[in-house]
């Protein structure tokens, strides 16, 4: 089933202890569509400047992804990002910022969009979530990314986002943020009394955890030594999840589960290489071989 | 099959966001003999001073506990440690740390304590940790837990000791510290190569992870946000661990896993309350019933 997936795209120069790349695409609903794009069809929307490559676009077709929600703004630059990663591949320091066409992001539905089942909406302002969430019909299931600075600054907006979506990803430090909880797992139960169905609190390198109702589990990430770039870490699990719930049409408890298990070995393989490289030369059947070491890791 | 324990029997002053308890048991002997004492007969060699409460001692006897090993010295007061935890639970300050009578703890093991098919080092000097190694009488598995402490301080005397003992616990920061590896993963497999069949690596509220040849893998903690007391889930984890592969009787992979996942268990009762507390109340249906959850968790 078409999955819809609304966010950034950007260019990104990536600072790693060993290397640096210079504007290489990324942003949320790239990550996202790439990771998504192994399981089902994923419709992108976003914004890009003149600057925009139309190489990166055709790349981005190839994979199954429709690109007809991608305005090009004339005159306009795409989303720049720029950081650096610490030497413990963890933190990260923002050097720089420029949100230019994306500050201003209307996003417009194209028509054949209207009607997709399954929703991401990457991380955004709240307003801008509820403005696409108001153009979409009866879909099966919204998830919503959020992130530190619509907890503080569009508070309100966001809780009232909240009680409009089914599922909420976010990361423990953000669950803790909007709770007032220091606690992973009381922070994840006490956001999901803000409304999601479900609550998805990202980890980082120790996995996720997810709430529902009379359920939390928690998955731990896939072992690696080998994380060459975090960026879109996190777009890529919710990618993984999102896009095998749209490939498997159902939202049984047990579905729910396998989704963040492919969240979380997707995510696994992108922090493997540099912006999408690893994506780009990462066969369907290495995911299934990685899911048969997970299963097994997992059980005793 | 007996399991030996030789490390640290304590008096501790506990402080969290909520309560202050002054004075109860602790050590990392004591702990890892309650969460052993689920599994197998458990063998306890420690010092105390004249303070020593000897309600203590019938406590852990009539837990299956050997105290027999337990010096009492005339004149001496018992290790004493006072801390307060941050209110995220897992960051605490040492306040006071006063060694006393286990400042200059020489042990001396009991004959009949000689022939312990299993043994832990707790967490001590290297150098008194050889020591005890060198009293055992061919023992089965021998393994040993550190702290920063000695990685700085006794770092040669530590690299002799790992080269003879069959495996080490530690944290994740000390695996770090230890290795100079940032990455978990990479900095377990290093901790390896200095010498122990396999690694534990002990990630507090993110579970633990198991390193040995051509094996690699992670447990997640047991998901609770009852966190009362912490002291002492590391010497409870490893407690649970060994007990496990003392009452199994063997050492293949998958009892060692499973080891693991007791280890994880146990150690996620005792920080539902201060001390000991949990464990004088947790009955061994109750880890079972637990055990099940977290398969099931874990299951996909």
């Amino acid at each position: 089933m078409p999955l819809l997936v609304v966010g950034s795209v950007a260019y990104d120069t990536i600072s790693t202890p060993t290397e640096t790349r210079e504007m290489v695409i990324g942003g949320s609903a790239v990550h996202f569509s790439m990771a998504a794009s192994f399981f089902a069809p994923v419709r992108l929307v976003g914004v890009v400047g003149e600057d925009w490559n139309e190489d990166h676009t055709s790349m981005l077709t190839a994979r199954g992804i429709d690109m007809s929600g991608l305005e090009k703004k004339p005159g306009g630059k795409t989303f720049f990002w720029k950081g650096k990663y610490h030497s413990n591949m963890n933190d990260r320091d923002t050097l720089e910022v420029h949100l230019n066409v994306f500050g201003d992001f209307q996003p417009t539905l194209p028509d054949s969009f209207k009607r997709s089942d399954y929703v991401f909406l990457a991380n955004g302002s709240p307003v801008t979530q509820m403005k696409v969430l108001e153009q979409v019909t009866s879909p099966k299931l919204v998830v919503a990314d959020t992130m530190d600075l619509w907890i503080r600054e569009q508070h309100d907006e966001l809780l009232a986002l909240l009680k409009r979506v089914d599922g909420l990803v976010l990361n423990d430090s953000e669950a803790k943020l909007l709770t007032g909880e220091e606690n992973i797992v009381a922070a994840g139960k006490a956001v999901r009394q803000l409304g999601p169905k479900f609550v998805v609190v990202k980890k980082g390198e120790h996995g996720a955890m997810f709430f529902a109702d009379h359920e939390t589990y928690v998955l731990p990430a896939f072992p690696t030594a080998d994380v060459v770039d975090p960026t879109g870490a996190g777009d890529s699990f919710a990618g993984g999840m999102m896009g095998y719930l749209a490939q498997e049409g159902k939202l049984d408890a047990e579905t729910l589960k396998k989704a963040m298990a492919h969240g979380v070995l997707v995510a696994s393989f992108n922090v493997e290489d540099f912006s999408l490289d690893r994506f780009r030369n990462l066969d369907k059947s290495e995911i299934d071989f990685r899911l048969t070491q997970y299963r097994k890791m997992l059980a005793f």
